[in-house]
């Protein structure tokens, strides 16, 4: 099994975090979203949507969408719960993370980050500063109240959450007011199988 | 069951179509977004994200994102697949949906739809047309070798894109170059138990 991407997009750290959490065998093929990787004949190919991550199968299949890969990996393991609602419960929180906390965390982490918050994209990284403020509040509502983001259990919606949230302050967005945020930070910090992020 | 929402979301529409489709019974209870139904505590108190639709189940649970929900409703009926990777397949529409389709076409046509269009509007509704293109493409890259989006058989991803992409036109977008859709669209609109939108 191959997969494509860039470790330092949370996007394709989420898979690195649930092969290793899952301990799944697999090779690494770095693709460079700055110089074009993702637009390539050959690339689009395995994904006509132009994003890394990308897994391609034994079977020479392609899956794209970093939740939806975390999905297949996670079938009939610990990180995905038995309980049809604890299941959806779980999604509703992938689909959180993609519509309404990557759009501005991750956005806002590649303007300043990759892109080195040059002139022309600064009133867009201000704009995303309060969305992304949204985003955290409603995370930490939820971790207020239980110790992982869909329940009781470490599930790969904590994986996927976890990608962007802990480089947060790469796109400027400061966590010292988010305190069951930093609690939930550090305890997936210590799960079986962790391992950091390339920065 | 109840099910808060706005018939002219297309977000909510899908659970509309979802619950014709599968004979589910629910009661509806309509939520205005354009006059803050979504922002009050009794409302934040289902979805502290403040976004229909919301389902609030027998046992008093609510469970949002529209996509989360169309999981729940379809566990164990024909518009789930049996198979892991073919189940996954449908996830990666339905994020796919979420991320690269939704906010184009979905807010451009929130813009002129609903909003009547403003003028300091203006700029994002007109920057909103090529990432839809985009989409549309995508989804016509694969409607041109399967009958379905995620293959051969109809599935909650199909529903989810059905909704925003059927009125794609009020957004601004043309669907007369992209065939494949179009084939799609009015055969989706032949499945049984398929209500149209209230537009």
């Amino acid at each position: 099994m191959i997969v494509y991407g860039d470790a330092r997009s949370g996007n394709c750290y989420k898979i690195q975090l649930v092969a290793s959490m899952l301990e799944i065998e697999h090779r690494w093929v770095h693709v460079d979203i700055l110089d074009g990787g993702t637009q390539t004949r050959a690339f689009l190919s395995k994904n006509p949507n132009g994003k890394i991550p990308v897994v391609e199968l034994a079977s020479g299949t392609c899956l794209w969408e970093s939740n939806a890969i975390l999905y297949y990996f996670a079938q009939g393991t610990r990180l995905w719960p038995a309980d049809p609602l604890q299941q959806a419960r779980v999604l509703q929180w992938m689909f959180f993370e993609q519509y309404s906390h990557e759009p501005f965390i991750a956005v806002a982490r590649f303007i300043a980050k990759f892109l080195g918050l040059p002139e022309q994209r600064q009133d867009e990284y201000a704009a995303k500063q309060s969305g992304g403020h949204k985003a955290l509040r409603v995370m930490e509502h939820q971790l207020a109240q239980t110790p992982y983001i869909g329940g009781d259990g470490l599930t790969i919606a904590d994986v996927a959450l976890y990608a962007y949230t802990h480089v947060a302050d790469e796109g400027g967005f400061d966590l010292a007011s988010y305190g069951a945020i930093r609690r939930w930070l550090a305890r997936f910090a210590t799960e079986p199988g962790y391992v950091a992020m390339q920065r």
